[in-house]
Parts: structure tokens; C-alpha cells; sequence
């Protein structure tokens, strides 16, 4: 049995309380924030506090804060060589307080306040500096179903900038494909088939073989067909920096 | 009963062959392509032909050939005051030559050479200019499981323009991430499941409610330590724009 504090009030750390609370094999000792009251609700599945005096023994305590809160955070804690992980996908690890057992526990998935998490589909990325810890921290997202990567702090970094590419990113994208349809009173509910089997085509195939359309064809009569309708300048910029960029990935000729 | 004879043997000509083949309600009378070797595979299941000069009566014909060369193909058919669909999501309905009845069968989805296709998952966007024409296709449609929506042209090129944004512009950050990644020797498959997430969230959520993110949380931090991991001038101008456009969308100050 593995006994874990989890620090924090935000989607990660609501989102990895519930995971926990109902996992085989943990424990939650407590859950700490510097604002009760939103997590007060759950004081009957567990001890809530917001006074870092009280904190108990624990095999592991998620700091799940913001990235600006991890470091002093971690300095506040009144102990010292136990293991402390965050959840950050860009803190380096070096700034949890040097007293503790660092580590990171980061999972590479987008978790939306109410929508359920399915952790089988959410890798955790794990990071140490210990090796010796890093069975206890396998072992948590084992208990919650979610497979587990070990990574270096730099690729725990590209991870994180990638993860702002095919996700914050690609989420403008389909905003911009709202737009454009909307202005003409297209329904965008047209496109949410071609967006998930774009999605589900990269699951088997890499995007660079995935790749298709008026960019990869050089299809310069579309493109120009293309830019004239887009109304709004940033659109075509985008428009036209993409492509050039498909152009320059599979050796087409620039626009 | 609708017959049906198929021109051109691309992707969208060969998944349309496929579906109209084993759908109830519909037969399919000839397959035509100039180039004969490419459909020869098919002649136990219908008649091949190259010739115009041969093509039999039939209630639609469907151009699924290369935009270029729908207008001249259209011109060529010996017949007239028939059914004759195009495919295309920006060639103009007019472009067919005006002897004949006028249409669009716009599949809006991906059709990979050899992916299996679930016609349930494709929209057909369908424009007519004789409203009596409609019925027809749409029982088309109906036959292989697709939902239909009638568009006129405007909406139809929207789509086509949109869906550049949502499919190949996508998986083109899709590529970035695959890129990113791999340049610290980090998996791209850790990065799989969030792709789908994101794909999966806009199908209930709209994306500007779906979105988060750096940009979104205008955290200026997070945005230099990325411009500045990125190696390629490409990458860091994707980056900057979309940030740029996410910020213009929620209203947040520029970067």
C-alpha cells in the first residue's frame, strides 16, 4: 500500500485524487490546499487541510500547483528526505527544495475540469534523480491504470512544447475551421468525422505518410482559390505558413 | 433500383465502387477510367471500359476524377439531359458541362488508398441546381450508410477550405510534434493519446470552450522557455502565429 498527499485544488490534482481514491493500492493520507474551500467537498473521502503543519507522513506527496507555486511550495513543506514529485510538463525538477527526494510525475494528457478521465489513456511521463525512486512512483500509475515512460528533463521539455503543437494548437485550428464555415452558414458539425479520423490515422501511420491535400499535391490553383476566400488576414497567414511548411517537410516547391 | 456508372479510379472512385458495390439499391453498370489497367482488378464485379463511346444509360454518373479534369470529361460524355455528379469539394457545379443534369457529391472525409472506409463517418455535401436531382443522390447516400446535407456552393467551398485547416494543416503539427519530440529522442507514441483526446473533445465541445494552453493562459513564461527550445525558424514562427491567434480569439494581450 502506497500512502500519498496530494497538494493542490486544480484539475490535475481533482483529477488524481479521484484516480487514486478508487485505485487498489493507494492510500490517500490527505489533501492539502492553501484554499479550503475547494476541496472541502470531498472532506468525507478523505482529511482536507490547508495547514502545511498538519501534514502527515506519506510515501509520496504530489505538489499538483501551478508551475510558479512548485518551488516554494516544496520549501515550505516542514520535512525533509521524503519523496516529492510535481506534475509539471516544464518545471525543471532541480526546483523542488533540494531537502526532499525529487521527482516528477507528469501526465501527458489534456484533463478537462468535469469531463472523466480515463487514465489508460494518459501516459505518465516519470522523472528522477534517485533511481531508487522511481519504483514507487511506476507503481502509483500503475495502481491507476496509466502506462509510464521514464524521460529525461529534456525530453520531458520537447514533450511538453510537442503537447502545445497537437493539442492548443491543433484546438485553433479547428477554431479557425468553425469560423470559416460559420461564415457561410456551413455546419462545422460536417468536419468532427474528418477530425477524429485525422486523428485515428496517426495512431498507425506517421503524419508524414499521413500527409494529403492541396499543399502536399503543390496544387497551386486550390491554394489560390483558398487564400482569395479567406477573409480574415490572420487566417491567411496561417494558411499560407502551413503550407509552405507541408511544402518544405516533403520537398515541394515553395508557394 | 438506381444505377449508377463510376468515372476515374482514384481513391474517392474506388471507395465509391466499393460501398455502391455491396449496398442495397444500388448497381452499378460500368466503370470507366482512361486508363483501363487501373480498375482491370474489378471486371468479375462489373464491366470495365475505357471507351466512352461504350458508357450505357444509367440514373447517375459520378466524375470522381482529378478537378482539372472534370469540366473536359463532362463535355465528352455522349449523352445528354442525364445525371452527372462531380465530387470535388471546390470545383464549381457549373464547371460540368451544361447538357447535363448538374450535381455534387462531395464526400468530406479522408479516403486513404487502403484504409477501410465507414461511409457512416462521411458526410456527403450535396448540391444540385434542379432540386428535382436531389432525391436521387441523396438515396445515394442513404444506400451506403452516409449522412447527406444539402449545401449550395459557397457553403461546399467553405467546407473544402475548412477542412484543409482541420485535416492536412493538423496533421502537419501533428508532424511538428513528431519532429519535436524525436529531436531529444522522446517517443512520439506518448504523445498519441492526447491527439485523440483533442480530436475527441470538439465533437461535444466547441473549440474555443475546449481550448487551454500558454497561450490561453496568456503565461509568458511557459511561451519563451518553448521559443526558445525550438531549434527550427519554421517551428518557432508556427508557434508564434497560432499563439498570436489563440490570443486574438480569447481576447488575451499579444505576445
Amino acid at each position: 500500500m502506497i500512502s500519498v498527499v496530494i497538494l493542490g485544488s486544480g484539475n490535475v490534482a481533482t483529477h488524481l485524487f479521484k484516480a487514486f481514491n478508487k485505485a487498489d493500492g493507494i492510500v490517500i493520507n490527505q489533501w492539502y490546499s492553501r484554499n479550503i474551500n475547494a476541496i472541502a467537498s470531498y472532506k468525507n473521502d478523505t482529511e482536507v487541510i490547508d495547514d502545511l503543519s498538519l501534514i502527515k507522513d506519506a510515501d509520496a506527496y504530489i505538489l499538483a500547483v501551478s508551475d510558479d507555486a512548485i518551488s516554494e511550495l516544496s520549501s515550505q513543506l516542514p520535512f525533509e528526505n521524503r519523496l516529492v514529485m510535481h506534475t509539471s510538463g516544464s518545471v525543471n525538477i532541480y526546483d523542488i527544495d533540494k531537502k526532499h527526494k525529487r521527482g516528477v510525475f507528469y501526465p501527458l494528457q489534456t484533463l478537462s475540469k468535469d469531463a472523466d478521465i480515463d487514465f489508460a489513456q494518459v501516459p505518465i511521463c516519470v522523472e528522477t534523480i534517485d533511481k531508487k525512486c522511481y519504483p514507487i512512483i511506476k507503481d502509483l500509475a500503475v495502481a491507476i491504470g496509466s502506462p509510464t515512460k521514464r524521460v529525461n528533463s529534456d525530453q520531458r521539455r520537447v514533450l511538453h512544447l510537442a503537447a502545445v503543437f497537437v493539442n492548443n494548437f491543433t484546438n485553433q485550428l479547428y477554431r479557425i475551421g468553425h469560423e470559416v464555415t460559420e461564415s457561410e452558414g456551413a455546419e462545422f458539425d460536417l468536419l468532427k468525422p474528418l477530425i477524429m479520423e485525422t486523428a485515428k490515422k496517426v495512431q498507425d501511420l506517421s503524419p508524414f505518410k499521413a500527409q494529403t491535400g492541396p499543399a502536399m499535391r503543390n496544387d497551386k490553383k486550390t491554394i489560390r482559390k483558398h487564400l482569395k476566400l479567406l477573409e480574415n488576414q490572420h487566417h491567411k497567414d496561417i494558411y499560407e505558413l502551413l503550407t509552405t511548411s507541408i511544402q518544405h517537410t516533403h520537398g515541394r516547391k515553395k508557394l
